[in-house]
C-alpha cells in the first residue's frame, strides 16, 4: 500500500516509516520540520519506496496535491505538537498542530476517497482518571490542551467514519521513549547533565509514576492492531504494564552517565500545569491480540537514556 | 451577573435569555442571525438589562470588544449549527459553527479572565450507544459531525478548566422542542402539512424513538445545575424519561392539525446519515438535584406541534 505518514520526521514517525518500508510499503512523509528532523529519516534516503515532503499538514493546497499525486491507501496521522507543557501559555499551539492537522487530514481523505486512518492518540485524553484505565473509561476530561486536541481529533475521526465509510485505528498511548526522541524528561536530564555533570535538577518531587513504552514496542503494537482489528473504529490503549517513577528515571540516567551526579528535586506533585502525576493503564485489549512489550518501563527508560546521553555528548 | 449568551437569538437561546433577564441578570446576546432570528428576542427589546449584538462568535475583534466592554461574569455558549443533517455534505459547517465557536469563546475567556461557562452539548456525543446512557459512558464515538464538534468542544472546555481556573457546566441533551423552534421533525411536518394538507410524508419508517424535552423544562434544568453543581467540570444529561416515536409524533401533529391527513413512510431505519435510530438516556444525576420535566415526551411534542402548526399557518 501507499501510506501518507504525517509527522513522519518526528520521533515516533521515523521509526514507523523505517518499519513500513522494510515491510514493502510505499511511504510518503509530510512534515513541516518544526519538531521533526530531516536527519531522523536518513536511513531511508535513496530508497525508491520513500518520499519526503517538507510542508504543513494544515496547508490545503499541499495536501490536495499530495493526495492527487499518490492516491494514498491510508494515512498514518502522527503530526502534532509533542511538547505538551508549552501550550499552557499559548493554547493555539495544540489547537493548530495537534487538532487542526487531524481535521485537515480527515477532510482531505473525504475529498480524495482515502478510506483508512491510523491515529496516534494519547493517554492524556483520560485526564486525571485513576485506577487501571480501560478504553471505555468515561467521562473524558483532559486537563492539558494536548489531551483535549487529541480527544477532539478522535471525535471527528469517529464522525468521518460515520459519514464516509472511512475506517480508523486509534492508539492511545502514554510516554514513549527511545532513540531520536526530541523532548521529554530523559532528554531534559541528559541535556542538564551535559551542562552540569555533577548535579541533576528534577522538576516536581520525583514521585510521578507512569508507564514508559519503548518506541519499537509501540510500532509493533500499531502495526499489529492495523492488521488484526477490523471494526469501523478500532480504539486501543498501548503501554507497558510496569511503571517507572521520575525518581527512578533520574537514577537510571545518572547511572548510565557514570553515576557521579547528585539528584535534586524542586518539589511539588507535578512538573508543569497540565501534567498528570500518576497514570495506570489497562492494555488487556492489545495484549489479547498477542502483543507484549519486549522492554518493561525501566528497560525502556534505560535504553532511551543511553541514546540521549550519547546524543547530548555526555557519554561517548 | 452579566452573561454573554452566544446564539441567544436561537430557539433555546431566546428562552434562556428571557428567564435570565426575568431573574435580574444582565444579558448580552451575540448572534450572527444565520440560524437565529432577531424577532425571537422581541419580548426583551427595550429592557435595560438586555443588549443584542449581531456578529459572529468566530470574529475575534468583535469578541474582544464585547468582553472588554461588558466584563462578563459568565458565558452561556449556545451558538452552533443546529441543523445536524446538513453537514454530511459539508463537514466544515459543524467545524466552524459548532466547534470553532467554542474554541473562540474559550480563548476569549482566557484572555479576559472570565471564569465560568455553561455549554449546550448533546446526546449526539454518545453516538450509537445503546441502553440507558449515563454521563460516564465510554467510549464516545459520535457518528454525526454535530456530535463530534460538541465533543471536541467539551474536550477543550475541560483543558481550559485544567489550565486557567475556569469552571464549566456541560449539559448533554437530546431533541428539544417548543415554540420558536426553527428546525426539526415537528417543524418539517408542520411545513409539509401547510403545503399538502391531506398527506404527510415521513422520512424513515417512523420507528425511531427518542426522548423529547420541552424547552422550558430544559432551561429550568440548565439554571438548576448552574446554581447547585460546583465541581470544576459539571457534566450532566438532561432529557425526558419517556420517549416518543416518529410515528407517534406524526400522529400528534396530524391530530393537532385537525386529523385529516394521511401519513406515508419513506422506509428505512433512519431519516438521514448521522441520525441515531434509538436513544435512551439516564438522567438520574440532574433528577437527584430536584429537577423533573413538567411535560413528558408526548406532551412536549404536542405543545411544540401546536406552536409549529400555528407558525406554519396550518391552524389559526
Amino acid at each position: 500500500m501507499t501510506v501518507l505518514v504525517t509527522g513522519g520526521a518526528g520521533f515516533i514517525g521515523c521509526h514507523l516509516c523505517e518499519v513500513l518500508v522494510a515491510r514493502g510499503e510505499r511511504v510518503v512523509v509530510l512534515d513541516n520540520l518544526l519538531l521533526g528532523r530531516r536527519a531522523h529519516l536518513a536511513a531511508l534516503d535513496g530508497n525508491a519506496a520513500f518520499t519526503f515532503v517538507e510542508g504543513d499538514v494544515n496547508d490545503a493546497p499541499t495536501l490536495d496535491a499530495l493526495f492527487a499525486e499518490h492516491r494514498f491507501d491510508a494515512v498514518f496521522h502522527l503530526a502534532a505538537n509533542s511538547d505538551i507543557a508549552v501550550s499552557h501559555a499559548d493554547p493555539a499551539v495544540d489547537f493548530d498542530a495537534t487538532f487542526r492537522t487531524s481535521w485537515s487530514v480527515l477532510d482531505a481523505m473525504r475529498r480524495h476517497g482515502t478510506s483508512r486512518i491510523l491515529f496516534a492518540s494519547t493517554s492524556a485524553v483520560y485526564g486525571e482518571a485513576t485506577g487501571a484505565i480501560r478504553e471505555d473509561h468515561g467521562p473524558l476530561l483532559p486537563i492539558s490542551h494536548y489531551g483535549a486536541a487529541k480527544l477532539a481529533s478522535e471525535a471527528f475521526i469517529s464522525s468521518f467514519v460515520g459519514n464516509y465509510g472511512i475506517r480508523a485505528w486509534i492508539a492511545r498511548f502514554p510516554n514513549v521513549v527511545g532513540d531520536r526522541s526530541t523532548h521529554g524528561a530523559i532528554h531534559d536530564f541528559a541535556r542538564k547533565l551535559a551542562a552540569t555533570p555533577d548535579r541533576l535538577q528534577v522538576l516536581g518531587d520525583g514521585s510521578q509514576i507512569k508507564p514508559y513504552l519503548h518506541v519499537d514496542d509501540l510500532v509493533d503494537a500499531l502495526l499489529l492492531a492495523w492488521e488484526t482489528m477490523d471494526a469501523p473504529v478500532n480504539l486501543f490503549n498501548v503501554g507497558g504494564t510496569t511503571r517507572c517513577s521520575v525518581r527512578r528515571m533520574a537514577e537510571i540516567v545518572v547511572e548510565e552517565a557514570g553515576g557521579t551526579a547528585e539528584i535534586a528535586y524542586a518539589g511539588g506533585d507535578r512538573g508543569w500545569i497540565g501534567d498528570v502525576p500518576s497514570v495506570d493503564y489497562d492494555t488487556t485489549l492489545i495484549r489479547s491480540l498477542g502483543w507484549s512489550p519486549r522492554l518493561d518501563s525501566e528497560g525502556a527508560v534505560r535504553a532511551a537514556a543511553r541514546w540521549a546521553l550519547h546524543a547530548a555528548g555526555v557519554t561517548a
